[in-house]
């Protein structure tokens, strides 16, 4: 599941889901639905938080 | 731009946006509004036209 390997790569990364809020710009609650797969983000979405995560997008589809 | 990324890699598969429509189960409509940035996909589309297309959805975002 997406929600799952963006949490793994946001761990990894040793980042809270508020600081990815702060760099990504979403809000903490998007990024909770997203990580427990209650929402599908958009393609800009995934951009936006893989930037902040700091991984390639691609990485959050392996 | 991820349009274009889908489109190179429709092409370069040498399928047709109906057949990819086919394939993925999305209307034609929906791969044109894709491929020309009107519209951004959620990841369960990528999923969809990059198992269409025979990619990793990862290529489309490189």
């Amino acid at each position: 599941m997406f929600g799952a390997r963006v949490r793994d790569a946001r761990m990894y990364a040793n980042l809270t889901q508020q600081r990815v809020g702060e760099l990504s710009g979403l809000a903490r609650a998007t990024i909770q639905e997203i990580e427990s797969g209650r929402a599908a983000p958009t393609v800009d979405t995934v951009l936006l938080l893989a930037d902040a995560i700091g991984v390639p997008p691609g990485v959050l589809f392996e």
